[in-house]
């Protein structure tokens, strides 16, 4: 089959063998699939080199399915952490976090850049009708931003701020927006702010963000300047959301938080559940993120286009067919 | 009247007029203090050059307050914090956060180490009687332990981590001990140790602590080791919190905060009302802890002989008659 495969750089491949899903797998035939940062980082060495098929954002159909093959033919969405289900963390309710877990596109498991993948059932989530495949190769994005609210429970009464206008920030502003929160976004460029505006949600520039002065600032930037703006900008006993990965350590005042009793709070992946709920009744629309759709064929092209600055979303179109090229 | 005053370095005085109380303030005079690392540190040019009278950890009677004239004589303890009472902080409900706070001891205003000194009625909290002045004088270190739980919420069920035994590690284990939990805590010398295991905590060395092991690790010591060894042993989703402030930005690695989604919350001053029930309860004796007694004329002799390492309290006896020496 066709696939996007990393050894050291991204390369189309036409070579690869058809996956052969195990007993509680499902063989998956892709329709499309998001390129996010993760894929960028990995083509740079990023998570101790991954080798194999990248991508894992994806909205698929199940094929065939050897434990449930009344399911051939539903359209899903995929969680992509693949836990080992024994180990402690995995018997405490935190497979996400199962230090030897698979991760699909990521860390020993091929990912969605291909006409097919396997996937353990237990992964998979159908795809409610009323949810367009593009809306719906947004749900793993859409669930890491909620898992903002799964770890914080931001109030309605809250001033929140988002740093970061990008991919994320653009996700994570659409479900806080729902929250009813005083909400305001650090957006940079024209084509950030005019998405926000779009969608109702105030932005400003990073000069006009006031000194502790937001309940919750959730640092979505992914940029060292990012993380000292939100740290700006929360209040005392304010939270820190942190919600990016930083390339290297960070230099950090440690006594300034704890004088300040901030709290800062990681946070990574998200329910799913919820964000198939949210696109099913139109409560977001990730749709207007979409920048370009690429066929497979040209995924290499894909990963160019979403390194570009200021790109928001990447699609690659992975059914045989193709599709119309654009971008 | 007799004081120990730090301007760059401490200094006994017996010149120094006594305090005049405002119309809602109290005048104390100080039955014992105790020397915290604070006061350690400002006298190395901590918090931007505190010049005044040190000493922060008091307690206390009341020889006259303009408006309650019936308080007159009541023992008491008091909070450091003054808040402005105007700004958004204040008008918040987080009066120690106020930005023009004065911090008795600490900041724009005269502290314990001295014979009298003048605190705002709303400051003071009657000491219960059953409460020696040598256990009230723990109230506002206490307190600050107690933090820990008002931020947290520590669950009986929980795996508890505290990184320090030094005078702060070994009150919040003491109080940590009472919610049940499996409390651990990390001490380095014999004397700690010996302390813990007399109050029912059971201790480690820093090589014996597992890495993700702890629901909540409480970071005590004030060194980066520390906070490295804190960070080794939170579980995924765990809670680190920070009691202590270091000198100089420590680098930390917050992409790996995000991806294990760990809260990292700064925690400070605590509330004195339940630091004196625990107290006038018997609930928690921070007395062991007492190494040394030093008449307020010795009190330079205090700070020498708190600086010492491996010291846990050192009390100056404030009252004219002075005390029997000790240490």
């Amino acid at each position: 089959m066709k696939a996007l495969y990393l050894d050291h750089r991204p390369i189309l491949r036409d070579d690869l063998p058809e996956p052969q899903p195990g007993p509680d797998e499902a063989l998956l035939r892709v329709r499309l699939a998001g390129v996010c940062a993760t894929d960028l980082a990995l083509t740079r060495g990023y998570a101790g080199g991954f080798r194999g098929v990248l991508g894992h954002e994806l909205v698929a159909e199940i094929l065939s399915a050897p434990a449930a093959p009344d399911r051939a033919g539903q359209r899903v969405t995929a969680e992509i952490n693949i836990p080992c289900g024994h180990c402690g963390d995995c018997a405490a309710g935190r497979p996400s976090h199962c230090r030897q877990r698979e991760v699909i596109g990521i860390r020993g498991r091929d990912g969605a850049f291909a006409e097919y993948l396997r996937v353990p059932l237990a992964n998979l989530h159908p795809v409610p009708d009323p949810v367009s495949d593009e809306a719906a190769v947004f749900t793993e994005p859409l669930a890491a931003a909620l898992q903002v609210q799964q770890q914080l429970a931001v109030r309605p009464g809250q001033r929140v701020l988002v740093v970061g206008a990008g991919r994320l920030g653009q996700l994570i502003a659409r479900v806080l927006r729902l929250t009813g929160c005083d909400l305001s976004v650090v957006a940079r460029h024209a084509r950030q702010r005019d998405l926000l505006a779009a969608a109702g949600v105030p932005w400003l520039g990073e000069d006009a963000v006031p000194g502790a002065w937001a309940d919750v600032v959730v640092e979505a930037s992914g940029a060292p300047g990012g993380f000292a703006l939100a740290r700006h900008a929360v209040r005392p006993r304010g939270t820190l959301c942190l919600k990016s990965t930083y390339e290297g350590a960070l230099r950090i005042d440690l006594s300034a938080l704890v004088v300040d009793e901030i709290s800062v709070v990681g946070s990574r992946c998200g329910p799913f559940p919820a964000a198939l709920r949210l696109l099913a009744q139109g409560l977001v629309d990730p749709t207007p993120l979409i920048d370009a759709r690429l066929p497979l064929k040209r995924a290499v092209e894909a990963l160019d286009r979403a390194a570009r600055p200021g790109t928001m979303k990447v699609l690659i179109d992975c059914r045989a067919a193709g599709a119309p090229a654009g971008g």
